[in-house]
C-alpha cells in the first residue's frame, strides 16, 4: 500500500519490476535492495526472482549489502509465498523454476543458506544477523540461539565492536516473546541460561527463583522429567522419567495414561520386565477400548498374561490366537470345547462357515455340528471330507442331499433373475441412448440452445468464452450450471429419465456382469457334487442357466461398452459446422471423461480363464 | 444378367423398382410378379420390400397368383440375403424393418407361412407347392414330404385333376437329389415308402431288394438301429440300440466309443446297473484321456469304482475326493498316510501350502510336516495353530522365528525395489507427456504436419476428409496408417520412445500399485506375527516401509490417471483456431479411448477398506 501524497515515489510497476530484474540477473544485489525498499516492493522478489542464481551468490548479496539491518529486514520479511508467480508474475518468456527441492520450505532454505554463509565470513560481525536467521526458521531455532548468546557471555569476542552477550540477548528479545524464551532456555536444562533470560524479561524474580531451586534440588534425570513435563514435552518427559528408576514407575505408568505414550513406553523398557508387563496390560485395555482387541491380546499374549489374552482374543473373533492361548494356558478340555462352539458361533453369524467348522470339529470335538456349518455354507467338498473322515454318511442322506438340490433350485432362481434385470437395463440403455443422440443432434442444428434439451448439454456452452453462445446466454449459462450440480448428486440415479440414467444403467449393468462372473467357482464345485450324488438333470439345468446368462452378458459387452465410448459419436461436421459447433459437440461428451465415470466406461472383467463347466454334462 | 441384344427389356431401374414397390404396397401381387419375371428381378423382393405386410397378406398373394408354378418359382429362388438392402437398396425416406423376429431365418418364415396358407386354402390344389415349401426350408423336411405322398398313394383324392402319389414323387426327385430322398425315405423306417422312391429311382432293385428284405427281418428296435447307423444318424441309432437288450450291449458301447456318445449313452441306462457302470468307465477313460481326471474320477466313484477313482483323484490333485475315496475304501492307515503324503507334495509345487499342510497333519499324522510347510507358505496363523495343538512349541524357534525375520526382509526389499521402479516410470511419464505435449502444439501451430513428430499424431490428420490437410498429404496419410498398424502391434513397450510408451508406462504403474495393493493381507497377518514374537523394530521397519509405498502411490494416482485424461489437455481454441485445428486437436486425442485403453486409463483400485496397520506400531 502506498502512502497517500506521495506523488515522487509513484512509478510504473511494470518498467520498476524490469528493471529489478536485470540487476538481479547481473546479480546487483545492493541497487535492487535499496529500490526496492523504497518503492515498498516486497523483499521476497530477491529470492523468488531465480532461487537457484540466489542460493549460488548468497556471499555476494550478504557482500554487497554489508548491512546487518538490510540482512536482518531481508530475513524478516521472507514467507512462503513465491512472489515472482503471486504478487510480481514473471513476463512469460522466462521459465525459471520456482520450487526448492520437494519437502523443503522456502524459507528455511534462505535462512540456513544465509546464516552459513555469515557464519563463514564473520560470525561475530553478523551475530546479530545469524541470530534472526536462527529464529524466522518455520520451527524457530531458539535454543541454538540462545546456546550462542550464553557463548557469547562465556567467551566474549575480542574483536572491536562485536556484538555482546548483552545486546544479543536483548535483541533476541525484542524479535521473540519473552515467554517463550524463557521456557526455551528452560529447555535446554541450563540454569545459567535460563537465570539469564529471566533476568531480562520482566518476569518477578520471587516467581521463577524458588521454581528454579525446586529443580537444581532434584536428581538430573527427574530435574530434567520435571522441566519436560513443565514444557509440555512429554515424550521427553517419559524418557526422562524412565531413567529414574523403579520407585518412579507409577509416575511413568500415569504420564504414559495420561498422554497415550503407550508404544514410545514399550520402547524404552525392556521386554519381560514387570515394568513391561503393567504397560502392555495398560496399552491392551487402551487398545480394547478402541475396539483393537486383536493387537491388545498379542501384547498380552506375550508378555505372559494369557487369560487376559484369551478374552481379548475371542472378543475380537480371532480365533487361531484365542485357541492357541487356552491351549497354553491350558484350558481343561470341556471349557477348550465350550469356547470352540463359542467361536465357532460368532464365525458362522460372520458366514465364515468352514473355520467354524475346524473350530466344531478339531476342538468341540463335534463333527456333525462341524459339517452341518459346512453344508450351510455350501463348502461342500469339506463337507465330504468330513463325513468320510468321521465314516458320518448317514449325513449326507439327511444333509448333504436335501442341501444340494435346494442349492441348485436357489442358484437357477438367482441366475434367472439377473439375467432379466440384465435384459430390461440393457434395453432401456439402448432406448436412452438413441434419445439422448436425438436430442444432441437436434441442439447442434439449431442456432442457440433454446431447444428444452440445452441444458443437459451444459458444459458445451459453459466453455466457450468468446462465442455469440455463452456471450448471449449467460443467464441459461448460470442456471445450467446449478443443474450440473444437482445432476452430479443423482449422478447414478436409474429413474427412468434422470439426467446420468445411461451411466447409471452401464453401472448397474456392470454389477450384475461381476456378480454373475464371481460365481464360478461356487456352481463349478455345486456341479461337482450334484454330479456325484447323480443329480445329473438339475446340473445340467444349471450348467445351461449359468452358461447362457455368462454368454448373454459377454456378447452384451460390446454393445453396452461400445470401443472408444467416451468419443464414441463422430464429431459433428459438415458444410454448416463452424468451429464452436464441433467444439459444442465435443465437449458435450467430456462428462464421460471424470475418474468415476472411466471405471462406468470400462467393461467389467469376465474371469473367462476360470473354467467351471463340466465336460459330463451336455 | 440381363442378355445381351434385348433391347426392349432395357428399362431403368429406379423407375422400375419404384413402380413395384407402389404396387407391393398398394398389395398387387400379380402385377409385380409378372413384372418382375419379365425383367428377371430378384423375386426374393416381395418379401423383402416390407416383411410384416407380405407374412400378413399371403392368402391374397397366393389368391392373386394363382399359378402353382408361379408359387413354385418363388419359392425356389427365395434365399437369406435382404435383396431390399443389397440388390435393391431402400430410398432412404423408408423405414422397413428386414430382419425376422431373431433367431428364425427368412427362407423357413416364407416357406411355413405359405405352405400353411395353402393347406388351409386347397391342400390338393396346392399339392406340389406344399411340398416344394417342405422341400426348401434350411433343413429339409423330406420325409415330411415323403410322408404326404404316401398318403396321397393310400387315399387318393377325389378331385378332379387332383395330383397322384406318381406325380408328386416324380415332383419331388425333380426338386431332390434321388439318393438323399432314398437314405430319407428308409429314415421313415417305412418300407412301403422305400420301395416307392426305390422304384422310381434309378436304382438296381438287386441292389437295394436284399438290403431292405435284411432289415425287414430284424427285430423292430434292432431294424431301426440298424437304418439310423447305415444313415450316420448315431444318436438315434444308440437310442434304438439301447432298447434291444443286454446281448446288443457291447454293440452299443462300441458304438458309444467310437463316436463318443457317452453323455447320451449314460441317460439311457438306468444307474446303478452293469451297464451304466461299464459306460461310466469307458467315459472316465476318455476323459483322462482329455485331461478331466477329477470328472473322471467322479463318474467311477458314484457308479463304485472306488479304485479307479482314488487314481483318477489323486493324478488330478483333487485331493479332497482322493482321501474321500480312500477312507471309503478303505485304505489301510499307512497307505492312507502316503497317499496324504503323495497329495501333500504335489500341493506344495502349486504353492498350496495350507492344504498340504491339512492333509500332512490329519492323514499323514505328521505335523511336523504340516507345520514346516505353513511356514513355508508364510501361513503364520495356521502354523502357530498347530504348534499349539501339538504341543511344538519347539518348532517356534527352530522354524518359525527365523522364517519371520527372513520374510520381514524380504518384504523390505521387495517393497523397496517396487517404489524404486515405480519412482522411475513415473519421472518417465512426466517427460514423455511434456514432449507429447509439446509435439502436438508444434503440429497444430504449424501449416502441415512437416514436422518429424507428425506421424505420431497421425489419428489427427487421417480422419479429415475435407480439408486440406488430408489432401495435399495423401502420401503421408497413408505411411502413416502403416505406422499406426506397427505402434499397435508394440503398444505396450516400455522401450523409451516407442510410440505407445506412455501407455506402456501407466500399464506398469497400474501393476505395481495392484501388485503392492495385494500384499495388505499378507503384511498385516506377518506384523502380527512379528509383534506376537517381540520382533517389533522389524515389524515397524516393514510397517512404516509399506506405509510410505501405499502413500506414494496413492499420491500419484491423480497425477497418472489425470482426472478426465482423455480431453485433459484443453481443446486448441484462439483467435487462429480453425474447425479443422481444433478437430485435430480433439482426433488425436481419440485413440485414448479404445478397450484396452480404456483399462490403462483406469487408475486400478486401492482396497483402502482394507485396514493392515498395526496401531501398536509407530
Amino acid at each position: 500500500q502506498m502512502p497517500r501524497g506521495n506523488l515522487e515515489t509513484v512509478h510504473h510497476r511494470a518498467l520498476v519490476l524490469a528493471q529489478l530484474r536485470q540487476w538481479l540477473d547481473s546479480l546487483r544485489f545492493r541497487e535492487t535492495f535499496e529500490c526496492m525498499r523504497k518503492l515498498r516492493i516486497n523483499l521476497n522478489l530477491i529470492y523468488d526472482h531465480n532461487p537457484k542464481v540466489f542460493l549460488e551468490n548468497v556471499k555476494t548479496f550478504v557482500t554487497q549489502l554489508d548491512s546487518i539491518n538490510y540482512i536482518n529486514l531481508f530475513l524478516t520479511e521472507l514467507k512462503e509465498e513465491d512472489t515472482a508467480s503471486t504478487m510480481y508474475p514473471r513476463p512469460e518468456s522466462s521459465c525459471v523454476q520456482s520450487q526448492p527441492a520437494p519437502g523443503q520450505k522456502k524459507v528455511d532454505v534462505v535462512c540456513d543458506s544465509l546464516r552459513s554463509a555469515m557464519e563463514s565470513m564473520d560470525p561475530n560481525k553478523f551475530c546479530l544477523s545469524i541470530l534472526t536467521a536462527h529464529v524466522k526458521k518455520t520451527v524457530p531455532e531458539l535454543e541454538v540461539a540462545l546456546q550462542k548468546v550464553r557463548k557469547l557471555r562465556e567467551n566474549p569476542p575480542a574483536a572491536p565492536g562485536a556484538v555482546t552477550a548483552e545486546e544479543a540477548l536483548k535483541y533476541l528479545l525484542f524479535l521473540v516473546n519473552v515467554n517463550d524464551l524463557y521456557e526455551h532456555s528452560l529447555g535446554t536444562y541450563d540454569f545459567e541460561l535460563v537465570l539469564m533470560v529471566a533476568e531480562k524479561s520482566q518476569k518477578d524474580p520471587k516467581e521463577y527463583i524458588p521454581f528454579l531451586n525446586m529443580l537444581k534440588s532434584l536428581e538430573p534425570n527427574y530435574q530434567r522429567y520435571t522441566i519436560d513435563k513443565h514444557l509440555k514435552r512429554y515424550r521427553k518427559a517419559l524418557h526422562h522419567l524412565s531413567k529414574c528408576g523403579e520407585e518412579h514407575f507409577p509416575e511413568a505408568l500415569k504420564l504414559v495414561k495420561e498422554q497415550k505414550l503407550y508404544s514410545e513406553a514399550l520402547r524404552l523398557y525392556t521386554a519381560n520386565g514387570a515394568q513391561y508387563k503393567a504397560l502392555s496390560c495398560a496399552y491392551a485395555e487402551h487398545l480394547v477400548e478402541q475396539q483393537q482387541a486383536e493387537q491388545a491380546g498379542l501384547l498380552l499374549w506375550r508378555c505372559g498374561e494369557t487369560i487376559r489374552a484369551l478374552q481379548a482374543f475371542a472378543s475380537s473373533s480371532s480365533w487361531r490366537n484365542a485357541i492357541c492361548v487356552a491351549q497354553q494356558i491350558p484350558l481343561p478340555p470341556d471349557q477348550l470345547a465350550l469356547l470352540a462352539r463359542d467361536l465357532a458361533e460368532k464365525l458362522t453369524e460372520q458366514r465364515r462357515y468352514s473355520e467354524a467348522a475346524l473350530l466344531l470339529d478339531q476342538y468341540a470335538k463335534d463333527c456333525e455340528e462341524a459339517i452341518v456349518a459346512l453344508v450351510t455354507g455350501a463348502v461342500w467338498d469339506e463337507a465330504l471330507r468330513l463325513i468320510y473322515m468321521h465314516n458320518r454318511q448317514d449325513i449326507t442322506e439327511t444333509n448333504l442331499k436335501p442341501a444340494l438340490t435346494e442349492a441348485v433350485g436357489t442358484q437357477v432362481v438367482f441366475l434367472e433373475a439377473q439375467v432379466a434385470t440384465f435384459t430390461r437395463h440393457r434395453a432401456r440403455l439402448a432406448v436412452v441412448r438413441e434419445q439422448k443422440q436425438k436430442a444432441r443432434l437436434d441442439m447442434l442444428d439449431e442456432d442457440g440452445p433454446d431447444c428444452p434439451d440445452a441444458e443437459l448439454y451444459s458444459e458445451a456452452s459453459s466453455v466457450m468464452t468468446s462465442s455469440k453462445y455463452s456471450q448471449s446466454n449467460s443467464r441459461i449459462s448460470s442456471r445450467s450450471s446449478k443443474n450440473r450440480r444437482k445432476a452430479e448428486r443423482k449422478k447414478l440415479s436409474l429413474k427412468e429419465g434422470s439426467p446420468m440414467e445411461d451411466r447409471a444403467l452401464m453401472h448397474a449393468l456392470g454389477e450384475i456382469i461381476t456378480t454373475v462372473d464371481k460365481m464360478r467357482e461356487e456352481v463349478h464345485n455345486l456341479l461337482k457334487a450334484l454330479v456325484l450324488f447323480q443329480f445329473d438333470k438339475q446340473a445340467e439345468k444349471l450348467q445351461v442357466v449359468y452358461e447362457e446368462a455368462l454368454q448373454m452378458m459377454e456378447s452384451a459387452v460390446p454393445e453396452v461398452w461400445p470401443e472408444g465410448l467416451p468419443n464414441n459419436q463422430a464429431p459433428l461436421t459438415g458444410p454448416n459446422s463452424t468451429a464452436n459447433s464441433i467444439m459444442a459437440s465435443f465437449q458435450q461428451q467430456k462428462p464421460a471423461a471424470s475418474q468415476q465415470d472411466a471405471e462406468v466406461l470400462t467393461p467389467p472383467k469376465m474371469r473367462n480363464g476360470v473354467k467351471w463347466k463340466l465336460t459330463i454334462l451336455k
